[in-house]
């Protein structure tokens, strides 16, 4: 009999072009690119061109492709009245997959997958994400503006005023970040549904209700939420104490995969020591320095180290996004690998149907209800 | 290096003691019934005790748990406004997966999952598609009845007719033969989603987009399309010969796991017999049996059997389902086995993470954009 994998930690389900997540160096790495190096040079429209394409696009490419982008982010109204039909007291991770599902059935798209259809939905979800969050507030959604950024749009969308280069940067920084992660349990979610031959928008929203998960995306608000109540940089030892002493688990520390610190969490934090308010950055090192001293002294065999959601609650709190959009600015980004991973399945596709090992009863017999006790 | 898994065939990623494919021996069993007998002796509803419960229920556990179920049929106005916003000529399948995500965001659920949730969820499915189905014929919807069975039920909605006794148990037969299936993707993609501790509804949105695919649950209407355009017993050796000469794949033959015949097309044959007109029956045998023949001469090493799709789809035309509602009527069933899954897989929860193996470029180095070609 097969043992069971549970988790299929370590089993190697696909090849893929797109990414690889070095977790013993602490190396990630899209189509060949350093993400810090992309940090650095790109930004968040010539990395989803990468993804597509398998290289950054030269001047030319890159005009057309934000063009592309920029002309589908004004939805089909279908969308707009779905997210009014849903309450203003739901989710923001609700509504965007309940908001994207509706967007694949007004969709003309014919057939499992194709790079415009991806377009669609990476240009639709920031104003998704923005309506939604006007609607709750009482406000109007806004229309889209063609001449700003992916990032800039977005924040556009949430406050009705043009963001600064700053915050634009730091947001379009974050995006570059996340877009990718090789087969994350959200992405692996997509890919198997993209397997059975469906279309790209019912992989995409399976892809949502996994990144909303506390053990995948849902975590980065939750960080947030342990800052605040720890308050003051003098508060965080006697409450980290007091935490792990009730054996709770320290959000923003520890990932499947990097036995080192994880690269994005190194961009993210000289991105948060810029974006916010010194305050509560040294509150964020001080937290994030004594977590790891105590987890440390606690587990010396088992080594963890900040992750991805630390700092990006922190830059995101910066941009003045609201805590409960935190999930959401991450599915924004991730929409990204999600279909640049659907399109590779469906290069080479075969249905994922893995098997299960039967712990359950045998050879019952089935009585009619009135001869049962 | 781990070679790579892909389509994860034979990789036994779970433990379930709530179905086992018997593939070898044609034998589908769930927990410990073999499904022959349930579709004797049982009904829907006590299958989904049953998968719930890990037993049959008796008299008492059967009362309550239908009245529970028949008690959850009239949906939060939410889910029908949220219909409502979609186009009539949606796919039910869309429409499906966008009503359960609202029905998700409506929700007064918190935490990851729970048999009530459950219930919700299975009780809800055939009011969603009867009423999108009345909806786009221009039909209000009609209100649920709670005293009829869950088949009875759902052939009413759509109606407004008291269906005859023998359309109700073709049907109920049917749901009870589908329930469940191992790791079948749809219910792969639901514990994938789980596994990060999102929602319940999350993880049955993700499982809907997974069975639409024509490789999972998207072919039932595939096969009556087939012996549609085949129209006469006469026709069927010169209409098979000339599709496999030019190599179009014939639906409703074939499985991954079965080696024999499907357990489930042997009593759907059956029930077909008692449930359609004589022509179509003796059309829908003349085909299967020419098409046996015929893939068998073509690839002897390659033994195809008929599958469940073959006879759902004879059976639901015999209910007078219309076409587009048949893998709709497929998800009414399985959500049983979703929502089972969901919950076994909490139980003992581990992130599902996979690895991959990449196959792209490495040590790029990313040049601003004006530095490229």
């Amino acid at each position: 009999m097969s043992s069971v994998v549970k988790g299929l930690e370590g089993v190697v389900v696909a090849d893929t072009a797109l990414s690889e997540v070095d977790g013993e160096n602490g190396r990630l790495v899209y189509v060949g690119y350093d993400i810090a190096d992309l940090a650095n040079h790109a930004t968040f429209e010539e990395v989803v061109f990468l993804l597509f394409h398998g290289h950054l696009p030269n001047r030319r490419e890159l005009s057309e492709h934000s063009a592309s982008l920029a002309s589908h982010r004004t939805l089909d109204p279908v969308v707009i009245d779905t997210i009014r039909a849903l309450p203003v007291t739901s989710e923001p991770m609700d509504v965007l997959r309940t908001a994207a599902s509706a967007l694949g059935a007004a969709s003309h798209f014919t057939g499992p997958a194709s790079i415009d259809h991806a377009t669609t939905l990476i240009a639709g979800f920031p104003t998704m994400v923005a309506a939604y969050d006007r609607i709750r507030r009482g406000l109007e959604p806004i229309e889209p503006r063609e001449d700003l950024s992916h990032a800039g749009n977005y924040l556009y969308l949430l406050s009705g005023e043009e963001p600064s280069e700053q915050r634009t940067k730091a947001l379009d920084t974050y995006l570059i970040l996340t877009a990718d992660h090789g087969l994350n349990a959200s992405t692996f979610a997509a890919r198997v549904i993209a397997s059975t031959l469906s279309d790209m928008d019912s992989a995409i929203v399976g892809a949502i209700g996994a990144l909303k998960g506390p053990l995948h995306g849902g975590a980065p608000a939750l960080v947030l939420d342990m800052l605040k109540e720890i308050g003051t940089p003098e508060n965080a030892e006697a409450w980290l104490t007091n935490a792990l002493d009730h054996g709770v688990r320290l959000m923003g520390f520890g990932h499947r995969v990097y036995k080192t610190e994880d690269p994005r969490a190194k961009v993210l934090r000289a991105l948060a020591e810029r974006t916010s308010e010194i305050g509560f950055f040294k509150l964020a090192t001080r937290v994030e320095d004594l977590a790891l001293q105590m987890l440390h002294a606690r587990k010396p065999q088992n080594r963890l180290y900040t992750n991805v959601e630390f700092y990006s609650a922190a830059v995101m709190h910066g941009v003045n996004l609201p805590d409960d959009l935190f999930t959401p600015t991450f599915a924004i980004s991730r929409v990204s690998g999600w279909t640049a991973h659907v399109l590779e399945q469906l290069k080479d596709n075969r249905l994922i149907r893995p098997a299960s090992h039967y712990t359950g009863p045998w050879d019952l017999k089935a009585l009619p209800l009135d001869q049962r006790q």
